[in-house]
């Protein structure tokens, strides 16, 4: 039962750093014009209601995953959101 | 108890459905440049994980949804490959 707790621990240490080479990409080239902002929207609502279930269930597990996601969706959001202006700027 | 399982269930909800305007964006575009393939190898990976989880554990919640996010992560992965190659070819 550990080792397979230990399993859900590795498929969430993935989702979460999952996320670090598109903020990274996103923050080497300054480009996000391709990345879907509503994705990071959506995904940061479920990642919100994660942490509070995480919280009241108290899985660590859950709620401190779901939280570094949220950073890092937070800040691919900003950058998408910087960029994109940049990018319409050097167009004008 | 069954309230916060429904917070569960809404949780993943926003968790795979965020997938879909990438998708969408980038199949409608033609273009993923900016994406990161690596991003969605490695949420794949903790898919696959989390699918072995959930069928251990009984959790339909969490298989389910990560089947879900598993055929649209590798549709992403498909097309980016798919319009890269097109960018290249295009370039030359």
């Amino acid at each position: 039962m550990v080792y397979l707790e230990f399993l859900g621990f590795i498929a969430g240490f993935f989702s979460t750093i999952a996320f670090i080479p598109q903020v990274y990409k996103t923050w080497k080239t300054k480009a996000a014009k391709d990345v879907s902002i509503q994705m990071f929207i959506l995904y940061i609502m479920g990642n919100i209601l994660w942490i509070i279930y995480g919280v009241i269930f108290e899985k660590p597990a859950i709620y401190v995953t779901n939280i570094v996601v949220f950073i890092l969706a937070s800040i691919q959001i900003i950058l998408k959101i910087k960029y994109d202006r940049t990018d319409k700027t050097t167009l004008k």
